[in-house]
């Protein structure tokens, strides 16, 4: 299989952590794959950008750190203007659509979701934003597969198997109406 | 400064992960310093040990995995089993009393805490070890004050604010206590 390099970037409150050790967890744990996760705190980390890099391969990794990811989540405008442009030409950017306004000019395959409007609307409060985006990303690159993602929620969140259900049912389908189209 | 590199280990549901982070966060945000956290998954992580790598410093840094570290902390036998070689000659080695043990004959400062045994007496359950751990861990090294760490936890964990300060002074408390015979 291909290396996947995902850097997922975000505000602080949005849960991006989480939702990198979930991506990770599903991957080793119900997948038989390796995975790495980790943060990269620097002074940058007291400003607007939180940022979680996961690699996930089928054979042993080496070095941790993402330098050029394949895949970039950006869920604040700040986390894409730090990060833009560390993604590889041709890979794939996921934002939302509410959140984050990007040039027209990318030399990636970029899907723009409102994701942030779906879970509001749909689960009452944005708390579920990030697991929601997990669905879409899965649906995305098909690094795991659906029912791995939700074992690890209902294994490390067991009083909200179905809100975390949802919300990463509403992600899937967001992306999945988008995906032949890319 | 030197530069901490911490391993954290112990079983899946120990929350190894979450103190981590919160090290991290209490060394970047509070303290002005540099951090770097990871997680390393492989096929061992299906089984009992889980492993978190936190390397703290005043500079940047470049490699993010922890080969040798300085500081191990292990809250279960089948991590110390796994890592408690990989401590330098010399480092400090933490572990709970009732749940590790150790050899006789380590080449390493050991401390031994009933870091369970008293969580569970005060608190009424294990669920608050990891934060107790981090106190101990905090007094031992005094890589951060126990004011950041005890910030860090407000600011995540807003609901449990009067329970994680309690956790956090049990485990600083066990560590003064020993520290002075180190």
């Amino acid at each position: 299989m291909e290396k996947y390099r995902f850097l997922l970037s975000g505000s602080g409150g949005q849960g991006i952590i989480t939702m990198a050790i979930l991506l990770a967890e599903a991957a080793v744990i119900y997948e038989g794959l390796t995975a790495v996760q980790s943060q990269v705190y620097g002074p940058e980390a007291r400003g607007g950008a939180t940022r979680s890099d996961v690699i996930i391969s089928d054979a042993p990794i080496l070095f941790p750190k993402v330098t050029q990811p394949g895949i970039l989540v950006t869920l604040n405008q700040s986390s894409f203007v730090k990060y833009g442009n560390l993604l590889r030409p041709g890979g794939l950017l996921l934002t939302d659509s509410q959140l984050v306004r990007t040039s027209e000019d990318l030399d990636v395959r970029h899907v723009s979701l409102p994701l942030h409007e779906t879970v509001v609307r749909e689960l009452g409060s944005a708390q579920s934003l990030n697991i929601c985006t997990l669905g879409a990303l899965i649906a995305l690159t098909k690094v795991v597969r659906p029912e791995s993602a939700e074992k690890v929620l209902a294994s490390r969140f067991p009083k909200a198997v179905e809100s975390n259900r949802k919300a990463l049912s509403l992600g899937l389908e967001l992306a999945n109406n988008v995906r032949d189209a890319l």
